[in-house]
Parts: C-alpha cells; sequence; structure tokens
C-alpha cells in the first residue's frame, strides 16, 4: 500500500464534568489525510485548506507526530501527507488531535498494523504538545478509538473505552478564537476540596449514567462548578447558549474543550436538530459568525476512506 | 405487623479513589435491629451490646433516625428499638449508618414501605448528622441498596447504583479509635487542581471497571493522592498491610472510610481469604489487637431476618 486516505473526526473534550479526562468523538466534522509512502526520508508536508497551518514537519502536529512514527519504526522511507482541514484550528473541538491522530493511524495501517491503539495515541501526543504545550490526550484517544473515551492517566497513558447509548451532539461555533494558553491561565492552581469532590462525584454519575443508558443521569451529571465558571466569561453568550439548549430538550451540555465551541447532548437527531435551531437564535441576532454542526456520537474513530 | 428484625451490613466507603460519594456493602459484619411498635409515643432505645452507646434516643444515632421516620409518618404511635451489635462503634465501617439504615428500613417495612429508598436514605442522614456531623450518604446508600453506590449528590440527594462484578472484600480492623472528626480535621480545605483531574480520572475509571467488569482496571484506579496520605498517618502500618495485601493477589484497597479499619478487594474468595492471611501476619507479631472480615460485596442492603 503507497497511498491511503483516513477520515479522522472531531472530537469534544472535558465535557462538562470530566476536565483532561474525558471525551468522544462526532461523526461531522473531519478531516481527510492523505498518506504516501515517499523515499525521501522524513516528513513532506502538503496542506489543502485556507487556515496557513505551518508546512515545516518540525512545526506541524502531524508532521511531529509522523517523525515519532518514523523514529519507532526505522528512518529508511518517509512520508507525504496532504491534509484537507475541515476541522478549523483553535474550534475547540479536536482539530490539532485530528491531525495528528489521522497521521499516525494512516502510517500505521500503511505498515501492517505494527502499534496498538494506545500506542497510536502516545505518539500523536507528540502533536498535542506541539499544539499546546501540554501532554493531554482527551481529544486523540476519543479521535483514535471513537465513542465515548476515559483517559485514566496520560502518562503512562492509560485509555478506557466507555460503554454508552445512543446520543447526538449539537455543535455551535462561534468564529472567535481562544488560545488554548490563554484558556489554561485562567485556571485556578488549587481548588476547594468541596468542588473537588463534587466533581468526582458527577464524573462517576456521568459515567455510570453511560454505562447504564440513564439519559435523565448524564443530564444531572453534566456539572461543573471548577472550570466552566471561569472559561464560560471568554464565549460570548456561554450562559445563553446553554440555556436555550436545555429548553430545547437537551440533557445538558457546557464548553467543548477549551471553547469557544460549545456542545449540547441530546437522544434523539430531533431534539438535536431543534436544539440546533435555538442556540443558533442566540448568536443569529449578533454580529457573531457562526457554525453549527449536529452528529452522532460515533464509535468509529479514525477510519479508511 | 408488631414487631420485625433486620440485619444491617458494614459498609465500606471512600473506596479509596470515590472520597465521600463512593460505598459498598459487605455480608459480615452486620447489625441486628428489632423494632416494636409501641402506644408509648416517641422512641424507646435498648441496647444489647458491650459498647455503651446512648439509650437517650435523642443521642442516639438509631433514635434520632426514628424520629425523623415518625414526623413524617405523624405521631399516633411510638417505636421501641433493639439493637445488637456486632459492628463496632469507629471501626470506619458504618457503624452508625447500620444503626441508623437498618432502624428507618425496618419502620419502613412494618408501615407498608410508604418511603422510597432515597428517602430512606435522607431520614437515616439524620442519624449520620449526629455521629459526625456532616451530612454524607457514602456508608447509609450501600447500606440501604446493598452493592456499589454511588452518592452523586447529597444535597439534594442523588443516589446512583453501581453495575459490578463479583468481588470480595478483606477487611482488617485494627483496634484503635479515630474519631470521624479527627480524621476530618487532617484533609486539606484546597487541593491541587492537578490532583483533582487524577481522582476524578480514577474515579470514572473505577465506575467503568465497575460496570465491564474489568478487575485489573479496578486495581489500577485505586489511587489517591489527597486523603489517603494525609490519614494513613493515623494508622499504624498502613502502607504495609497495604503492600501485604497486594503481595497476596489482591487487586487494590486502602482505608475504609476514615479508618481505622482497612479493606483489599480480591476477585474471588479465596484470594481474599489469602490475602486476610497476609494481612493478619503485618499486625500479629505486634501488641495491636484486630479483627479481620472476608466478605462478598452483597447487593443486598437491609433485609429482614
Amino acid at each position: 500500500m503507497d497511498q491511503i486516505t483516513v477520515r479522522a473526526p472531531a472530537t469534544v473534550s472535558n465535557v462538562v464534568c470530566g476536565f483532561d479526562c474525558l471525551g468522544f468523538a462526532l461523526t461531522d466534522p473531519y478531516d481527510l489525510i492523505t498518506l504516501r509512502k515517499s523515499t525521501r526520508h522524513g516528513v513532506t508536508v502538503l496542506h489543502l485548506d485556507n487556515f496557513g497551518l505551518p508546512t515545516d514537519p518540525t512545526k506541524n502536529v502531524a508532521g511531529v507526530a509522523l517523525q515519532a512514527f518514523l523514529d519507532r519504526t526505522g528512518p529508511d522511507h518517509g512520508f507525504e501527507i496532504e491534509i484537507t482541514k475541515h476541522i478549523k484550528p483553535g474550534s475547540g473541538i479536536g482539530s490539532s488531535a485530528a491531525s495528528a491522530a489521522g497521521a499516525v493511524v494512516g502510517a500505521n495501517i500503511m505498515f501492517g498494523e505494527p502499534f496498538s491503539k494506545t500506542e497510536l495515541a502516545e505518539l500523536a501526543m507528540a502533536g498535542e504538545m506541539l499544539a499546546s504545550g501540554s501532554r493531554h490526550a482527551d481529544n486523540l484517544a476519543p479521535c483514535i478509538y471513537g465513542g465515548f473515551v476515559l483517559v485514566r492517566s496520560s502518562d503512562p497513558l492509560d485509555i478506557v473505552e466507555l460503554t454508552f447509548p445512543s446520543l447526538f451532539a449539537t455543535i455551535i461555533h462561534p468564529q472567535i478564537e481562544i488560545k488554548t494558553s490563554q484558556a489554561r491561565a485562567l485556571l485556578p492552581s488549587h481548588v476547594p476540596l468541596s468542588d473537588a469532590v463534587r466533581n468526582w462525584s458527577n464524573l462517576g454519575a456521568f459515567v455510570a449514567g453511560l454505562a447504564s443508558g440513564d439519559h435523565a443521569l448524564l443530564g444531572r451529571s453534566m456539572v461543573d462548578t471548577i472550570i466552566e465558571p471561569v472559561r464560560s466569561s471568554l464565549i460570548p453568550r456561554c450562559d445563553e447558549v446553554k440555556a436555550a439548549g436545555l429548553a430545547a430538550g437537551a440533557l445538558g451540555g457546557g464548553i467543548s474543550g477549551s471553547g469557544p465551541s460549545m456542545f449540547m447532548l441530546s437522544s434523539s437527531r430531533q431534539i438535536a436538530d431543534t436544539v440546533a435551531s435555538a442556540i443558533g437564535n442566540v448568536y443569529s441576532g449578533t454580529e457573531l459568525d457562526f457554525n453549527i454542526y449536529v452528529s452522532e456520537i460515533s464509535s468509529e474513530g479514525v477510519r479508511l476512506v
């Protein structure tokens, strides 16, 4: 196999109650990543996008992830990579993770799958380190595994695939830029123990609700008194979007990753569509541009096209 | 029905990674609680134990829980209650919860079950308030529901029954006294966000491991960098007990509630028995008296005898 194309989905991390450990994969939007074996050593990056992403492989998240792959498999070959980005960088729905995960999963398929999914997430983490300066896999893991995924530990990496019921996500992406580093700088270094207990009680309940398919419990558990209260200040009308989504029948929701995208979870596509209209209305009277996606939570991660 | 006897099991709360929200019910030890309807109003407490527990119903955990029950059902009757305590007060395996939960569940059965399990836990909380000064249900809830239970919120009370695989607990109770208030005073008011994230990642993974029956994941998830490091100083040879239990094949374990009891979880009764010998050896060379219990994790809470 000298050339393949994979599809790498957008992902939602944090999911309100699972800061830095929980995420899920969408069906739409996604990036398309084409890899070609090359006799030239190292990685050559070609971009088919309007985002001005770097083509220097040492400054490109897919480039450094692929280089990490090559460093493990041996340096007697190289890759040419072509990325068609549909997931806008900086949107908060795992754009860098899709590039990095898509690249290493594609390379793995080309070479007869020498690496496990966990090893691929480890390799792709080089890309996330470049993008955000921190070692985190809560977008990478759902992008690679699909579905709902919990990262129990990021060093060493320990990824837990979660059972989950049929669920639909509505994503709204207001076109403002929030740098992950800026969103991280707002976080407190210490938190009240009582808030931490509330948070882990909710995450435990959320995981139980996923396992039992208890939609109402999922809704009650999407509560966060630590991260969202400080980050919501970065997103215009954040509370209004959430209130409109809930009023339209969503189970719950909040900020996706470090924002600016927000997500709402619903028990059916019909409700997710109604939620899309409702939360769109919050911005449609403003000058703010926005995109909306409605997507089933997919149990498929990166896959061959 | 003018008289009934119920059996109220001991419980393990916190379970290392679920401080203040997670607990499970044992089969052994248990308290026996006999209730009689009485024409005399209010609660009359009779004790069949050597622990010197108060018989003044306003100072007795079962007494105040029953009074809360009577306050809801109407004051035209009363109860006589006789408690045969096998769960030593102050042992850290839910002695006060067993008294309070047993009393209200028994009363509920006598009156045709007017209250749900959650309402009974709410009523029994009056007993826990008396015993420890704090509103917590992480022993009460598993005592009433049986099995593994997560308290998502204690105000309002929201209790989540968890799916769990066959598991066995080995409990060792060194005969020292630790007051819950003393153990609580050690706790930090604030914790590093990074520790909190690690804790909720582990609790999420533990709940997932219970749901999928993944014993190895349960073992990896019983980690706590916040509570146990400070509380273990109150328990002689705490780390040695844990190490001996792990070496004997236990999946994991730690302090039960606020101690001094410790628990280890195992995948079979045979391993749990081996663990019992191993952790007993840690204390058997010392002057410290101790009790050991081996118990299946029971899906039965308080029940009629």
